[in-house]
């Protein structure tokens, strides 16, 4: 039984919660044994979507929580004062110890407030960041910070990049992952004062594989895995990302529906075509590890289907498999300690 | 005579120099009965370029330069050493009136260099923003900075917004035009410390239509007209929009080459296809002011074709038609001296 991996689970977070949030997490259960949940929010609406599913009784637990902290209500006050909520009673069952990770889509604010308050940094990393995975054309990158920490000095970009590099290696499998700072120019004494002053350390660094600077437009062909920058920064290139991609795939959609010989052409192409954007997907990969905690927190993004849940939940096999946090103690908290 | 808007282009400069930069002079002064053209650099090479075409002889005008600043080479001491480049006599002729504008798609550091050094800057302007003017699906917005003061501080983003807004109402025609300022969420209270100081200064202008925060992901979409960040930001923004949109255009074409029924597609929708996208395409406004110069300096692509420098050029027609800098002088220089 100690071999379970314990999720819980924000059944209230997002824009289509409960229902595709117990979707998502029924579907995490049946595909992997290993495999429990927690539904942490309003027990009688989990109940009513857990109804609509066979699955192990074992693997699925609710947690009752009245609250629900909302989107717009300001992130510390509600932590503090929605002890019942959703979110606080998820961390909360993160912090004791009886779950190993927490996935939520529900206020940003309120679980990076919750992460860093409730569950806790790791003794020595200063600050967590938040870290999606991004599709790229050669398969996917890390983007780190990409919201938690506006602002932030040089010491943080730089326990950003080992934390990054730990977990691109030993999550996502990619052997001596690249690592590079965002800059405005390929050239060392180029960038703003934080990234000039970021940029030596990181050249310092002999348990990265640091590759210098990388300019924006060379993120989406993979030009580095692991993509060291402020949140600021980090949350303009995500937001691009959706934006740009999402504004071009609608401009695509309406040319090819300008004449009649386009619109059989799209006919035609469409299939192919979505089998190839789909790779490009911003959700496939699941949410957003906040990294640094005591345990394992996941942002998944407000608008998550059952799938982006269910990607959530799994990738917390590998980060407890793999010993991120352990790793990250080792390898980053104990020399910040020393 | 006194009707000319006379334009010093950089022969040298980009990628495609002299080829390209030659060719969009000539279709410019063959489209414009009002534009002179001084073209800086090396006068055999581009006499050479010159021959191949016709034009009305009083319209072009060489100047020689017998040196060439490279992008490699430190701005500032480029624009000190190599006085006699192309970019440096064509700066000067700005400078003593003989100029209303300057054209180059040379390095940017030593544009922008020798713009603030050599041109000079309008009484009261504390600082030049580059500025390009980007597609969205809503017609274009001006992104102001995008790469020529990195750490600005609050004011100078006020005064960026105020240059923004005049240069979109009266060179682009958009009435009113909607001012914002890059942020991490739609609140006010969101932010780093530079947006968060720079919001109620914003907010305070009576002089411009400041609609408050826009996040990077409804910028395609046009959400604002001008959009007014710090130049790191600007400049990962515009990146990611090469970025984002050269590698997705080239992800559908890959699409539609994975089967021969969507190769047929693809035939059917290309001519369609290519009609929308060129609407989006970042280089049909030319390049980007440099604003708040005694005077216009244009910077365009390095990769720039002929196409892109004759847009570059005629752009300065509507600049000096419509006073652009006396506004900015009065608007905005004045008011800062008073």
């Amino acid at each position: 039984m100690s071999d379970w991996i314990n999720v819980a689970v924000d059944a209230m977070g997002g824009d289509n919660a409960p229902e595709e949030v117990v979707k998502g997490a029924v579907n995490a259960v049946l595909e992997s044994k290993r495999i429990r949940v927690f539904l942490t929010g309003r027990e009688d609406a989990i109940q009513k979507e857990l109804e609509k599913y066979t699955f192990p009784a074992e693997q699925v637990e609710i947690v009752n929580a009245a609250e629900v902290i909302e989107t717009a209500e300001p992130p510390v006050a509600a932590i503090r004062a929605k002890k019942d909520s959703s979110i606080v009673k998820g961390m909360k069952l993160v912090k004791d110890g009886s779950c190993d990770a927490f996935v939520s889509a529900g206020s940003t604010g309120a679980v990076l407030v919750g992460g860093q308050v409730l569950v806790g940094r790791i003794k020595g990393i200063e600050r967590p960041p938040l870290a999606p995975v991004i599709p790229t054309t050669k398969g996917a990158s890390l983007l780190i910070d990409c919201g938690a920490n506006v602002d932030a000095r040089p010491s943080h970009l730089v326990q950003f990049a080992k934390m990054g590099s730990i977990y691109m290696e030993y999550v996502m499998g990619v052997k001596n992952p690249r690592v590079a700072i965002v800059n405005i120019g390929a050239e060392e004494e180029k960038g703003n004062a934080l990234v000039k002053e970021t940029f030596p350390l990181l050249k310092a660094c002999g348990d990265i594989n640091f590759i210098g600077s990388i300019e924006a437009r060379d993120i989406p062909e993979g030009g580095a895995d692991v993509i060291v920058c402020e949140a600021f920064v980090g949350n303009v290139i995500l937001k691009m990302y959706e934006g740009v991609g999402g504004t071009l795939i609608q401009v695509v959609k309406q040319g090819m529906m300008t004449s009649l010989r386009s619109k059989i052409g799209a006919l035609l192409v469409k299939p192919a075509l979505k089998e190839t954007l789909k790779a490009f997907d911003l959700e496939q990969y699941g949410g957003a590890p906040l990294l640094g905690l005591n345990g394992l927190v996941v942002k998944t993004h407000g608008s998550s289907k059952a799938v982006e849940v269910k990607n959530s939940i799994l990738q917390c096999i590998a980060f407890k498999e793999q010993k991120i946090n352990e790793k990250i103690k080792e390898q980053i908290g104990q020399k910040a300690e020393a």
